[in-house]
Formats: structure tokens, sequence, C-alpha cells
């Protein structure tokens, strides 16, 4: 019987998808105490000081979505958001003019800032963070950074004086991933663990989920942590992903662009060759050693690439991939849970 | 001819002081080219990290009121504030819930707290902030902090469980001076000295101004910086002071619960005397060597008691004493310019 599902996160794709997971559990463990406990593990990649502020975006994404609290319409950040405070940040000249960030979203920086610099860990951080949620009950999912060391990822870009490097928000938010990024160097990783937390939850789980966010800066910056991957080996849990490409586009945002800079072919079975399969599903001789997938679901839309993922050796299905709202994204979340069944039985 | 004034100032009875000197100067003085420099030498014993944000509550009262965007009807504070972020960091257990932070307000928090991180001293942070207002001209006063070292006032209480310090704010706003205090620390003040700044200014200035603020926490606060009485004493410039007492009660604030601490009669005379008699005003024979005062000037309604001050050989004038407004505070400044200019010739 399932008991812990573990799941690989960016932002919005891995909050949606989240979401509908907690959904999809509690419609079929309607008594709590038979639910699988659900632990996702973040990406921190994305983390930056803004005006001496600690934003978390990813983190971010994930705590107001299941604290549902997102502006569902803008489909990211708070709702009833509001803008004085980084009007007057601007007026002053300090932060970045180009990086929205709300009265209600301020809020939080400043609180994390806090507790950081009152000795924290950026877990135990979260952890009080998302306690306050849901009337005191916190959320549905523990959170957990990928790692309690700051690491951030910057790109190497080039707008006509040589090549330098960015942080990721600026090449992504001010450049809108317009300027080819040449390479992306995740400043801090050197050092850098999986948290004890992290790698708790990943060797306890018998599921674990890629949820379909970017796979470069998102799952593929948790993946490069030191211990992440040893810990997925350890559990000898299934490793299920989902696809964020449909029909040869991104869902969301601009992964095409990251995709594109470490040579990677936009279309869902590239990304589920770049993952890798661990080989142990169809026992396929084409298993790459460093493989990370066991099972794969792609989009209706893509379902012709099914074999092609197969002979790859990891079990592919093609689902209806759409995450519009809370049942479609449980709906996904549901497949997930039954090929995840099938590749542990 | 005066040419540079100084005012040592706490917040809010000094920001309206200052306000009304800038108004007379510009009255006396039409052509800017003509017109006086004032330099304001601002108490910051009052600051306190909160919330992980350094907060400066008498430069921000200063600040605010001299670029016209002070709460009047509060009579502190931004006009037009709101409190969400605040609301945030109370829901998420951050900060001192019984200290308003406005939020146009955190923004000059957060701004100078990522001034001071990157480095930037205190003085430079305000010089910044400051640069700001009126469109870019910037503040017609230069704003000083009295040091770039932290320094903050504490006060000794027993609230039933023994003798603690807690700091300033906490007794002032959450206890409302109710608690006695049994004496202030000022932490940080060993060690701690003048800026060259306000070192330069006072030695280079032609007339001192105590403004009305409280003798205790701000400009006893600001007298006791290593440097800075003996800036004032190399300046030879004549030094007058304003009583914050009318008619023995505290124009604002509660600043005869600091007297009483320190053992002062809250009456414009047992003040004047606290300050002491610098000695060279009337040559009389009370005075102490570490006096401040040459100058002072009381209520009407206290005019019975100029003859005791002037034992002390302080001049003293009794006049309208009450900054209702913009005019009355201006008056009451041209009453400490006149002063000075006697005292000077």
């Amino acid at each position: 019987m399932l008991q812990n599902i573990v799941v690989l996160a960016g932002g919005v794709g891995g909050a949606r998808f989240t979401r509908g997971l907690v959904a999809e559990l509690e419609a079929r463990h309607p008594h709590p105490a038979a639910r699988p406990s659900v632990t996702a593990v973040v990406n921190t990649g994305d983390d930056a000081w803004v005006a001496g502020l600690r934003v978390t975006p990813d983190l971010d994404s994930m705590m107001y979505t299941l604290a549902g609290q997102n502006d569902e319409e803008r489909g990211w950040g708070l709702r009833g958001e509001s803008y004085r405070v980084s009007a007057e940040l601007t007026a002053y000249g300090v932060g970045w003019p180009w990086f929205t960030l709300g009265d209600l979203d301020l809020g939080t920086h400043i609180a994390r800032s806090a507790m950081l610099r009152d000795g924290l860990s950026h877990t135990q951080a979260v952890e009080r963070l998302t306690a306050r949620w849901n009337d005191g009950a916190g959320l549905p999912v523990t959170l957990l950074p990928m790692s309690d060391s700051p690491i951030e990822t910057h790109v190497e870009i080039d707008l006509g004086s040589g090549p330098e490097l960015v942080h990721f928000e600026e090449w992504w938010v001010k450049h809108r991933a317009q300027a080819p990024a040449r390479r992306f160097v995740q400043v801090g990783l050197p050092g850098a663990s999986a948290t004890w937390q992290v790698r708790d939850a990943l060797t306890a789980a018998d599921l674990v989920i890629v949820a379909p966010s970017n796979p470069v800066v998102s799952i593929g910056t948790i993946l490069a942590v030191p211990g992440v991957r040893a810990a997925i080996d350890a559990s000898g849990a299934p490793v299920v992903g989902v696809s964020p490409i449909i029909g040869g586009s991104v869902v969301r945002g601009m992964a095409d662009a990251c995709l594109t800079a470490i040579g990677v072919e936009t279309s869902a079975s590239a990304v589920a060759a770049h993952y890798g399969s661990r080989g142990t599903a169809l026992g396929g001789s084409a298993a790459s050693a460093r493989g990370l997938l066991d099972g794969w679901l792609i989009a209706e839309e893509d379902s012709a690439l099914v074999s092609a993922v197969e002979a790859l050796g990891i079990r592919t299905r093609s689902v209806p991939l759409w995450m519009r709202d809370v049942p479609t994204s449980a709906a996904l979340a549901g497949q997930v849970l039954d090929l995840g069944a099938e590749l542990a039985g």
C-alpha cells in the first residue's frame, strides 16, 4: 500500500500538479489516517536576494497554491495583491524594478528573511511559514527546499558586449528569455547538499513523481543537488514523470529556451530521453546507467511518441495532460498513481 | 551673518520645529544663495531591528515631515498609509505585533536595510533615501544620524518578575511607558562615536539649536555620543534650546516618564538646569562646567520661571511655544534665530 509519495517540483506547474494530487488522494482515501503522505522537494535555484530580502519563487508558488491563496486568473502569486511597497522601493532606487513583488508577497519575503537571519535553516523557515495557513492547520503537503544551502541558477547570455552571467530571474523576467542562454551555472552547487529531510523523504518514498516542471532549471537543478539521486535510488520506489511538453510546445513559461540551451529538442520524447531510463521497468537495452524514469506520462496529442519512449525502457502512457483546474489536475495525478502502482506491482 | 545652523533633534517635535525653521529662513532669505544651511543631527537611539529590517523612527519622522509626506492628522508616519504587509507579518508570527509598520513606511525600511547590508554607512543610506523626495531635489535640510554605529536605548523595567531590560520602543509603545523606567542603557554607546559628518557640521556651526525633543532619550542620547559635546564646544557657536515642557506638562509623548526616571522634575526650568548653563551668556555663578545652553526659550505659560533659569546663567525668553502648524513653528524658530543673534552679537 502506498504510504509515502515524494514529488520533485518547480513552481507553478509543480504546484498545480501537487494540488491535483492532494485532491485525488483525498477522493481515493477519504479517511485521513489511510491517506498517503505527500512531500514535495522543491527547486530553490530561482531564489534570489532582492532588496535585501530572500525571494523563493517556486516554494512560494507551492505554498500559495496549496494554501488556496493563489491568483487563479493571473496564474501565479497571491490573490488580491497590491503593489504599494514595491513602488516605494523603485522610487528609492532599490531592488529590481522589473521584478514584481506584491505587498502580501513581501510579507512572506520579510518573514522568511527574518527567520533566516535569526539562524533558522531554509527548511525550518518553510516549516514555520507553512504552519500559518488553513487556520493554523498548515498545508496538506510537506514542502522541503531541495537544499538549505543557497544555490542560484545563473545564465550566460550575450547582449552584444560579450558573454555575461545574470541571475536566472533577470534572464527569465527582465529579458523574457529572449537573449539566447549559452549555458546555465548553478552558483553554490559545489559544496551544497540535499538536506537530511530531503534524503529521508526520498529514501522512505514508495513513489517518486517528477512533476511537469521545467526539466532544465527546476527538475534538473533538484537532481543536480548532491545526495538527491542517491536517495532516489536507495528508495527502490518507482519514478514516474509527467511531460511538461504538449504537442511539441511547453505548457507554460519559456522552458523551450532552456531545453534549446542544453541541446534538447522541445518534445515529450526528447525530455524523457534527457531524463533517461532507469532501466528497471521494461529491461530495455537502451537504458542509461544514470537514467531517472521508470514511467512517463505524455499528452494524448503526443500519443505517436509512446513507442519511441518505451523503446528507451520507460513505461509510457498518453493521457489528458492539460491541468485546467483541480479536477483535471486530479485526474492526471490519478494516472500517475495508477502507473506507479503498475510499476510497483 | 548666519551661515550654518545645526539642530539637535528627536522625532516628531524635532521635525515640526525644523520644518518651521526652514519656513522662517525662506521668509527671511528669499534668495536661496543667501539662506543659511540647516543640518539636523538626529537621534538614532530609538532605532531597532524589527522583522529583520532596520527601523529608524526619528530619522523617518524628520524625513517624512521635511518631504511634506507626514500624516498631519495622526501626527506621525506617512500620509495615506495602509497595513497589508504588517498583517501578514503578524500572521507569520514575525516582528512586533504592537509596533505599527505601514506599507509605505516598510518601503523605506526595506530600502534602508538593503543599503546597510550592501555596505553603506547609515549616513550614506540616509543621503540616498532623502535624495528621492521633492521630485529628486531632496530635502531642504541635511539629515545626519548622530552616529553610524548602532546605538539602542534600552530601558530597565520590572513587570513583576524582577528587573529586565527591554528596547525603548517596547517600553514606549507596547507598555505605553506605564511600567516605571528604573534606568536607561544606551546599548552600543561605548565604542561608538559621532560621525565625521556630524563633527564637521557642529564645528562649522554658527548657531546650534536644541529642538523641543525628549531631553532624556532623544537629546540626551545625542549628547552622550562621544565627540558631539567636543564639536559643539569647538564651534564657538551659541547654543539655544527650546523647552519641550509647557505649563509643567510635556508637549507630546510621555517624556515626563523619562524625566522622572532620571530624577528631573517635569518643568521648563528643571530641564534647563538638567542641560546646564554653558556659563558664557550671562556669566552666572551657577554655571556648570559641563553645561550646554547659552539661551533657552520657554512657554508664555511658564514666564514665571524666566528669572530662575536666568539665574543659572542662561539667557531666557518666554514665547508662544505651541507648534500648531507651519506658521506657529516658523514664528518659534524666528524667536530662536533672534535669541541666537543676540547671543552671538
